[in-house]
């Protein structure tokens, strides 16, 4: 059976927002305390973009910006693509391979839901590729059995 | 067959090395420009540490310290993990997941030859299972038509 974003990917997450108008060093803090590498960006309820470890490196550190008068809504990525609650597994990890992306927002109904990484996506995948794996084992061995006798 | 991390995940890699008397500012600066989001770190020739975008998040922006005057040396993750060049994809996947690394540097007698991502190692392990379902499949159809006449 193909694997769906929510629930066979993630579910119930414990999601991490900032909002645009928060400060880059305001953000870095929060992705520290929680280890995360990547905060989506809401303004209200709406997914306006997500700011990330490589977008902190590259266009704040790396640019000579200040991370105290820097706003979130200034270096991060707008618009993010995002995934749906059910879409595959396999269809969102060839979409972030293909793309590069480590996180995609998952949005319901313009309603933040989630955020899945491409390494819960490869788990994902490997865990699939595993059952078919043994199913075909099964049928292999079961035949096998059945020609023996 | 097993896959190896060289040649079968890496070859050939053109390597980013940062000093650990460099800036975090001039760190961030090379992994920028090589879109890459980490750097190992050499002493001449030897390897003390690795840098990421990470330790750059939290152990810099997130705990106020600035770019221009702090050293790589200061913030890096010293004495990382590495991989040996025949490590099979399969054992480096399996360490790299339980201990949450996205980068490990390889290391052939005290030399660094590469440095490979969690990405590649799930790819390379996507690939393997793929072609054992294809193994698998061939070896059922064969049965199948066997079993048919």
């Amino acid at each position: 059976m193909q694997r769906k974003i929510i629930p066979d990917v993630v579910q119930d997450q414990d999601l991490s927002f900032a909002s645009p108008q928060s400060t880059v060093r305001e953000a870095a803090q929060a992705m520290a305390r929680r280890r995360i590498s990547a905060l989506m960006v809401l303004d209200r309820d709406r997914l306006v973009g997500i700011f990330t470890e490589r977008d902190l490196a590259a266009k704040v550190v790396a640019m000579g910006l200040d991370p105290d008068t820097t706003l979130v809504s200034a270096v991060m990525t707008p618009d993010p693509d995002t995934l749906a609650p059910d879409d595959t597994a396999h269809q969102a990890l060839t979409m972030m391979r293909a793309a590069g992306y480590r996180h995609l927002p998952v949005v319901d109904r313009s309603r933040v839901v989630g955020m899945v990484s491409v390494r819960d996506l490869y788990d994902s995948a490997l865990l699939q590729l595993e059952d078919d794996i043994r199913n075909r084992d099964a049928f292999i061995h079961g035949v096998g059995y059945g020609l023996g006798n």
